[in-house]
C-alpha cells in the first residue's frame, strides 16, 4: 500500500450493474416459456435524441429475446396509435416517447396507455400506489405494482451499492441513510424521493424553489411518507448530512457543489450532463456516473413483470423476485 | 402494515450471529484435518466471573471439537505456569484469566505467553500490527496477524450487519461510517477504534477524559489511522453525527443518552451491564445488546487461526478465510 493514493473513491458503471439485472430478466424470460414478450413503441416528435432512446432499446430488445416494433407517426396520431396498440392482442407492452406536445397533454396521452401494457408506470393507478407505499395489485401479492423505469433504476444501484441493508426487514432498508435528490421533476425527481423515503431513509428533496424533507416519521412509524418544507434550509446545511447524493439536472452549467459532501458519501448521476466534476473522487467512497444502461434494463424487467402479471390475473404465479421492488 | 407498529428496530442477538462463525470455525477444523486443536487456560484469581468464563471457553471447546484444559494456580506461580505451557507441545493455545495482580505486572505476564500460543491477541507483535494496520505476519501474506478477541468479535459483528461494505475494497469498507465507541481501555475501546479507523471509518473515541477521532484523514488517503483531540468536543455535538455507537462501560449506573442518537443508528453494546436502556428501540435501526457469545467463538476462531499459521511456517497453506480480518 503507498502512503498517498490517487483516491479511495470507487467508480462503478452502469454497464457493470445492468448485467446482473439482465440476467435476472432472462431467467424470468425463460421460465415464462412464452412467445417473446412483444414491446411497441411509439415515436411522435422529432426530437433526435427519442429517435436515438428509441433505436437503443429495439436493439436492447433484440439482443436479450424480446420483440421489438417502432411505430413513428405524427403528433395528432399519437392518441390513435395508442388505442390501437392497446387493442392490439399480439402486443405485451406500449413505450410512448415523450415529449410530444410538450404540455398536459403528454399527461393525458398517459392516462389512454393500458394499464395493462404500461410498461412505463405512467398510470395514475401506478402512480398512486407508488406514492401510498402499496406494493401490490392484488390482495394475495402475487402482482406487483410497476414503477417507473428511472426512479427504478437508481433504487436497483442504490441496491447494487449495498446502501439498502439486506438485514433490516423488506420496505424498511434505508432505515438510518440521509440521501439527497437534487432534481424534483415529476417524471424522476419526486417520485424517488417519494420511493426512498417510503424505503424508511430521510430524504433531502432539492430544486430551484427550495429543499424539502420526506420521511416515514419518526422511528419511521408511518406506513408512508410525509414532506416538511425545509423553509430556508440550503445545501451546505444538508449536504455535509448525507450519506447519498443523487443528481438529475438537465443543462451542461450546473455543477454540484462536491467541496459539501461528507467524506465518503455516494454519488449518482441520472442526468445526461455529467452533474458531478472529477474532484467528487476526492471526497466520495463510491460514484456512479450515469445509470442509463440500467434503465433500459429496467424497462424490460417491467416489460416481463406486466406479461407475469396478466398472466397471474388467469393462472395464480408467483411473481418475479417477489419480495423485491 | 398498521399505521403505527410498536418499534422499527430490530433486535440482533449474538447467537444468532454466532452461528455463522461457528460454521466458519468448524469448516476449518475439518479441512486441518490433525488432532483436536488444545487450549490450555490458566487461572490464578480468585473472581467468581474469571472461573465462569473459564467454564464457559471450556464447555464451548468442547462442543465444538476442540480440547481444553484448565490449570488453577496461585498468583505467585502463574509466570511459572505460563512458561510451562510455552514449552509443552501438546498445547497449542494459552489463554490467562486476567485480571491476575491487576496492576502492570498483569502487562509483564502478557508478554510471557509465546506469541504462536497467543490466541488473545495481546503479545506486543500482534498488538504493534494492530494499530500500525499490518494485517500479514510473512511477505507472501499467508499469516495472518491475530486480532484481540472482543475488538474482533465487534469487527464481526459489525460485518454480519453489512455495516461494512463489501462493494468496498477490503481495508476500506467502512469508509463514509461515522462510529461513537464509549470506552477507550487498553484491553477493548482503543483496540477497537484503531481497528475501525484503519478500516476507513471515522471513530471517535469517548471516555470520561473526553473525546478523541480516529481516521486516515481526507479521502482515508492515509495507510494507518491517526488521532486527534477533539477538545470540547460533547455527546451531544458527536453522537448526532453516528450512524454506529458501541458501548462497553462497567457498572450498572451508566447509561447511554439514547435521545441523541440519531434516527436509524445502529447500536451495539459490548459491556457486561446494558448500557442501554429499553428507550433505544424507539431511534435505533438495529440494536446487538450483548455480545458474548460471538466472542467466545473468535476465541476459538484465534485458536484455529494459529494452528494454521503454525503450520503455514513449515508447509506454505493459504490461511483461513483468507484478505478478511
Amino acid at each position: 500500500m503507498s502512503d498517498q493514493p490517487e483516491t479511495s473513491c470507487k467508480t462503478v458503471l452502469a454497464g457493470t450493474i445492468a448485467k446482473g439485472l439482465l440476467a435476472e430478466v432472462k431467467q424470468g424470460l425463460s421460465e415464462l416459456n412464452a412467445k417473446p414478450p412483444h414491446l411497441y413503441g411509439i415515436l411522435a416528435n422529432d426530437d433526435p435524441a427519442a429517435k436515438v432512446y428509441a433505436d437503443w432499446t429495439g436493439k436492447t430488445c433484440k439482443e436479450n429475446g424480446f420483440e421489438y416494433t417502432l411505430r413513428t407517426v405524427a403528433k395528432d396520431d399519437a392518441e390513435e396509435a395508442i388505442i390501437a396498440a392497446n387493442q392490439d392482442d399480439s402486443i405485451d407492452g406500449i413505450i410512448v416517447y415523450y415529449p410530444i406536445f410538450n404540455n398536459r397533454q403528454d399527461q393525458y396521452l398517459q392516462q389512454i396507455v393500458d394499464v395493462r401494457k404500461d410498461v412505463e408506470g405512467l398510470s395514475h393507478q401506478y402512480i398512486f400506489n407508488m406514492y401510498q407505499n402499496i406494493r401490490f395489485l392484488d390482495d394475495k401479492h402475487l402482482q406487483k405494482s410497476i414503477l417507473p423505469c428511472t426512479p427504478l433504476a437508481v433504487i436497483k444501484i442504490l441496491e447494487y451499492l449495498h446502501i439498502y441493508n439486506t438485514i433490516l426487514p423488506y420496505g424498511n432498508r434505508l432505515f438510518g441513510r440521509t440521501i439527497c435528490v437534487v432534481n424534483r421533476s415529476e417524471v424522476v425527481g419526486r417520485p424517488l424521493a417519494a420511493l426512498l423515503a417510503n424505503d424508511g431513509a430521510s430524504v433531502f428533496s432539492v430544486d430551484i424553489t427550495g429543499i424539502e424533507q420526506f420521511t416515514r416519521g419518526a422511528g419511521i412509524r408511518k406506513r408512508k411518507h410525509e414532506v416538511v418544507e425545509k423553509e430556508g434550509m440550503t445545501l451546505d446545511e444538508c449536504v455535509p448530512l448525507c450519506d447519498v447524493v443523487i443528481t438529475g439536472v438537465p443543462g451542461h452549467k450546473y455543477k454540484f457543489p462536491s467541496h459539501l459532501l461528507k467524506e465518503g458519501a455516494v454519488c449518482i448521476n441520472f442526468s445526461s450532463e455529467k452533474n458531478f466534476g472529477p474532484e467528487v473522487k476526492e471526497r466520495a467512497s463510491i460514484y456512479v456516473p450515469a445509470i442509463g444502461k440500467v434503465t433500459i434494463v429496467i424497462l424490460l424487467r417491467n416489460l416481463l413483470r406486466i406479461v407475469q402479471n396478466n398472466r397471474s390475473q388467469k393462472v395464480p404465479t408467483p411473481a418475479l423476485a417477489n419480495g423485491e421492488p
